[in-house]
């Protein structure tokens, strides 16, 4: 059975033995098992601990085991203090919440810093049963029953074929310590009724019952699958548009479906909306009607739904320094040092002369009162809402266009038009691309 | 709490005022209440009562209960006893299947032959919660979470969206009496282990969970309607085929998707199929390669997987008479007299002469030896294994062919080609339509 174990984990892992692995570990039986296995399949990992400071003198004595053990086992190891409770109240998130974009946002950039090509978590098949049954009791939909991949980009889970109850026989067995693991007491109090009141009657019933989930789950991921492949043909058929900061969709072809709010609820159930009977209803309300979850708005406008990110008063003007390669938020903008040939203007992609440029730029939505000279008029001014109402910008659209600006000149009516000043000219030494992801 | 009960119902059945209801009531809280909230509402019903002999003198006395409960009220009831243990042994099934064939079975006769127009029954929200922790705990796919459909065809379940709880408190606001539920003891174990044992906690957890559970279900079936409409458009496309006896599936474009097994589960799923990966190495096997399920087949042909019934050697011979207008097993075929006009002869449609005929016709699938004069060949007999040949017909369309006789001659190669000797002619009287469905 431990063979079995450690073939499985060797076989499952192979593709990792010549990578840099990151080990995320709480010093909890979990943790402690998979650095146990992974040290002694001699992968190449090192450590990471977050100490959330949620347990005081607990959580340090947590933090010096997993040191010890880094010692005994001579493998590198990160440990990151954390003000938890702090972080938590700033950002409006629970506890759990806020440990959780903690440590994954700290796991990722110690990644990306020390070119770690993998990040080890030691969740397994009980926690990812007790996922479904808190998501299945809160109510959820498909993607809430579909739980926790093996592999999701750089994060993988080796462990979670596996049962706590091997797990605990494995730890046993090979005579492992480990410290009791830390976890937010909410959660663990639904846990802790699920794993001791509920779960133990269901292997009762059925006692392959996580055999059956993990097949559960294969067929759940399946009928997820058939469904992107239905969403990835509306976008084909031009259904469903990206736009810069959203995405729009087609009354007209939506409302052609059997089950509209069922695709309302794939589309949207992302983006925070809850309000299905308000959302469908916008189907067949005036234009200009909205609807909004937290950081999102749903338009009706004339043909589409629009779909748009609300933007906070402090984001709305950014800052571009000449070494800034990329822009995120809210429109992805890139920026490349053009040596030689230029390809043709288009709406996404603008090429100016460089030394034409005040740095910093900015990034703002426009505003009423702002003018440019648009490329290819002759050097003729314009007002912005001219230009917008010219180009039959919906209400939305308008209130989403965003003009990138070196001082107080508009470059780029962004996705739209280049502003003539700053084009490219054959004295150009050195030309900029400017490019809408 | 009792009015808004009422009016609920009075509402959702508002589309049933006007028709005849039969109502399944097997004496227990659930069957009794929805019978006395009818009778209150002055509904148009008569009762349905199976006694299906499993529990002696209390079966007896549950089928005296509900017979007293329809003097009382004055509402016309039926009974019905079954040898469920026999038909169960007989058919192979568990008690609680063979239970279910012989209730359903019996409802639909009635409501057919008395002209019923809806069938109703008593499963409420607890049911349904139960059903889907069943359903997962012995590991299901996403049909298997969807619940009990509310209407379905002529099956109407009024009070599926309220809780047990809610049905006893109503049941002894009114004073009811009812009989303890009948039901299957392995189910009866199971359902009262997830009653007593799991639900609660789970209601702990979330105090609204009946609630929760609900908009659960309803995502779930959105998820499924989306999967339905890209199903559907595979149809459009070509990509799987209806044929008489199944259908078939594109190799070449079932390849072409992400998730193959994905599609090969929800298109063989229902039919019993179960070894998936055997299924799925069909589609690189060498042509003829065959997967079985208990009553279906699949094989690789060169370009499709073709899915077929097993044939059972009882039925491979049919007897046609006269008077029936229509044969269903395992073709579908429709016989019409028509007095005039004839359309076009088609592959799926044929003319013939019906004097020419010798009843009872028979419809069996072809021999070695068979021959016939094929429509339009000038009266020249062919064997029909090289037609079928000459046909490009595959190994498995061969052995699923069928051939209509008068006597030992054949009348039709089905949904191939009619025979010259029976064809309409100028002096015929009666001309006999018939069509594959």
């Amino acid at each position: 059975m431990i063979g079995n174990f450690e073939t499985h984990i060797n076989a499952k892992l192979s593709f990792l033995k010549n990578s840099k692995l990151l080990l995320a570990i709480s010093g909890g039986i979990d943790s402690v098992v998979l650095t146990y296995l992974c040290y002694k399949l001699g992968f190449n990992i090192a450590l990471a601990h977050c100490n959330f400071n949620l347990r005081g003198k607990e959580s340090d004595a947590d933090e010096d085991f997993v040191l010890q053990l880094a010692e005994d086992l001579d493998l590198e190891v990160f440990v990151e203090s954390f003000d938890t409770t702090t972080f938590a109240q700033d950002s409006k998130l629970s506890i759990q919440m806020a440990a959780r974009i903690l440590r994954y946002d700290w796991f990722e950039t110690l990644a990306k810093q020390l070119k770690y090509d993998y990040i080890l978590t030691a969740h397994h098949a009980d926690d990812n049963l007790e996922t479904f049954l808190i998501n299945f009791t809160r109510g959820t939909g498909l993607d809430g029953l579909t739980g926790i991949p093996e592999i999701n980009g750089k994060l993988v889970r080796p462990l979670l074929p596996f049962s706590r109850e091997f797990i605990e026989f494995y730890a046993k067995e090979n005579h492992l310590k480990w410290r009791d693991d830390s976890s937010n007491a909410s959660t663990k109090y639904m846990r802790n009724k699920l794993r001791h009141d509920v779960i133990p009657v269901l292997k009762e019933i059925n006692p392959s019952l996580l055999q059956s989930f993990q097949t559960t789950l294969n067929n759940l991921q399946g009928s997820c699958d058939i469904i992107d492949d239905r969403i990835e043909a509306l976008f084909k058929e031009g259904i469903i548009k990206l736009t810069p900061t959203g995405f729009k969709l087609s009354i007209f072809e939506i409302k052609k479906f059997h089950n509209i709010k069922a695709y309302l609820y794939r589309f949207l159930n992302a983006y925070g909306f809850t309000e299905w009977d308000d959302v469908t209803n916008l189907l067949n309300a005036q234009p200009g009607k909205q609807v909004f979850s937290k950081h999102w708005r749903l338009v009706k406008d004339r043909d589409y739904l629009l779909l748009s990110e609300l933007v906070d008063d402090e984001r709305s003007i950014i800052t571009i320094s000449e070494t800034d390669k990329q822009v995120e938020t809210p429109l992805g903008i890139l920026f490349f040092d053009e040596a030689d040939a230029i390809l043709e203007t288009s709406k996404t992609i603008v090429y100016v002369d460089k030394t034409t440029l005040n740095f910093p730029l900015t990034l703002r939505t426009w505003e009423e009162g702002d003018v440019f000279f648009p490329l290819g008029m002759d050097g003729k001014k314009k007002k912005v809402s001219k230009y917008l109402k010219d180009e039959k910008q919906s209400l939305l659209e308008k209130e989403q266009t965003w003009v990138l600006c070196s001082g107080k000149a508009i470059i780029w009516i962004v996705g739209m038009r280049a502003d003539n000043r700053f084009k490219v000219s054959e004295n150009t030494k050195h030309i900029l691309r400017i490019e809408l992801k």
